[in-house]
C-alpha cells in the first residue's frame, strides 16, 4: 500500500496518474465519497460517488479500511477489494489525506509506505490552486487554510518529497516505490531461494 | 550508514566501487584488518592493515564500532572517523559481513540501511570464486562453506537484491540508496521548511 498525500495543489494527482501509467504494476485504490463529482471526474474511476446514507451504512457495516470527513463530505476506502488484491500480490496506490493515512497505518503497519509531497513555497501552492479556475475565492481561502493544516502533518510520513519540478518529483516517487519493493519482508520466494543456495 | 553484505564472490566489491564512483556523495568506511594485503590492495584505501596487538588495543580502548573474526583474521570499523563524518552529514558505505552488520545495527539502529546481495545460483558463486585464481582449492572450499553460512543470515537485512546482472544489480542498489535519502527522518531542514510553508 503506497500512500501519496499532499496539500491540495501540490501535484499529487498528476504524480499519481503518471505512476499508474508508467509503473504498470500498481493499481489505484478508488475511494468512496459523498461529494459531488467535479467536471471530468468519472464514477468508479476517480471516485465511487455515493449518497450519505449509503456511505454511513458502509461505515456501520465495517466495510471501510479508513474514512474521513473533509469540508462536510465523507471519503473512505472500501476494505474487501484491497484485502483480496493485497493477498494476490497486487500493489495499491492511495491518494488520501493525513487522517486516512493515520488510520491505514494503525491497521496495516508493515505493509504501508507513506509519501508526503510538499510544494516548493506557499505562493506556488496558491498559484496552482488559483489556476484551476473552478472555485470561488472563498473556496480557495478555505483550501489554503486546509493546505496549511495538511502540511502540519508532514511528520507522520516515511518519505518527504518537495515538488519543485514535476519530472524530478515523479522520478523520486518512482524511486521510492521501486526501492520499497526490494524490501526483504515484501519479497515472496526468498525463503525457498536461499534454501536452494545453501543446499 | 549504507551496509552492503554478501557472500564472497557475489559481486559486492564491484557494486561498492561503482557506487563510490557514480554517487559522488557516499564515502567508503575503511575497515581495519589483521589479514595480509592481497595483490593490488592499498593500505588506507582498501583496508587499514595492522598487526594483531594494534587491533587488540583498538578493541580494548573501545575504538571499534564493530569487529569480527573471519578465518583467524580480525576486521573492524574504527569509530572516531565515522561518528565525526555522520555528524557533518556524510553518508558511509560499509562492506562488512553479517556479524559486523548486527553489531552496527544494534548500536545505531535508526541510521543504518542494510542491503544483502545474493548470487543467482550456488554454481555462479563457485564459478566466480574459482575465476579469481588467487587461492587454492582448500581455500575455495572453505570460502564456499563460509558463503553458505553468510547466506543463512539474509533475513537480518532490510533489502535483498539478487545479482543476476551486474548493471541491473547496481541500478537496484543505487535506487535503494537514493530512496533511503528521501526518508523524512534523514532529511535535515524539513522542520524549518514546513514552518515557512505554514506561516
Amino acid at each position: 500500500m503506497f500512500i501519496l498525500s499532499s496539500p491540495s495543489g501540490a501535484g499529487k494527482t498528476t504524480i499519481a496518474r503518471r505512476l499508474l501509467d508508467e509503473d504498470g504494476k500498481i493499481a489505484m485504490s478508488v475511494s468512496v465519497t459523498t461529494r459531488q463529482p467535479r467536471p471530468g471526474e468519472v464514477d468508479g474511476k476517480d471516485y465511487q460517488f455515493v449518497d450519505q446514507p449509503t456511505f454511513q451504512r458502509m461505515v456501520d457495516d465495517g466495510e471501510m479500511l479508513e474514512w474521513a470527513e473533509v469540508f462536510g463530505n465523507n471519503y473512505g476506502t472500501p476494505k474487501a477489494h484491497i484485502k483480496a488484491g493485497l493477498k494476490a500480490g497486487q500493489d495499491f496506490l492511495f491518494d488520501i489525506d493525513w487522517q486516512g493515512t493515520q488510520q491505514l497505518y494503525q491497521r496495516m503497519e508493515t505493509d504501508v509506505v507513506r509519501v508526503f509531497l510538499l510544494p516548493p513555497s506557499i505562493d506556488a501552492l496558491e498559484g496552482r490552486l488559483r489556476n484551476r479556475n473552478t472555485d470561488s475565492d472563498t473556496v480557495i481561502d478555505g483550501r489554503m487554510a486546509r493546505a496549511r493544516s495538511e502540511i502540519s502533518h508532514w511528520d507522520g510520513y516515511d518519505f518527504v518529497v518537495v515538488n519543485d519540478n514535476i519530472d524530478e518529483c515523479f522520478g523520486k516517487v518512482k524511486t521510492i516505490l521501486e526501492a520499497e519493493r526490494m524490501r526483504r519482508a515484501r519479497q515472496t520466494g526468498l525463503v525457498d531461494f536461499t534454501r536452494g543456495l545453501m543446499r
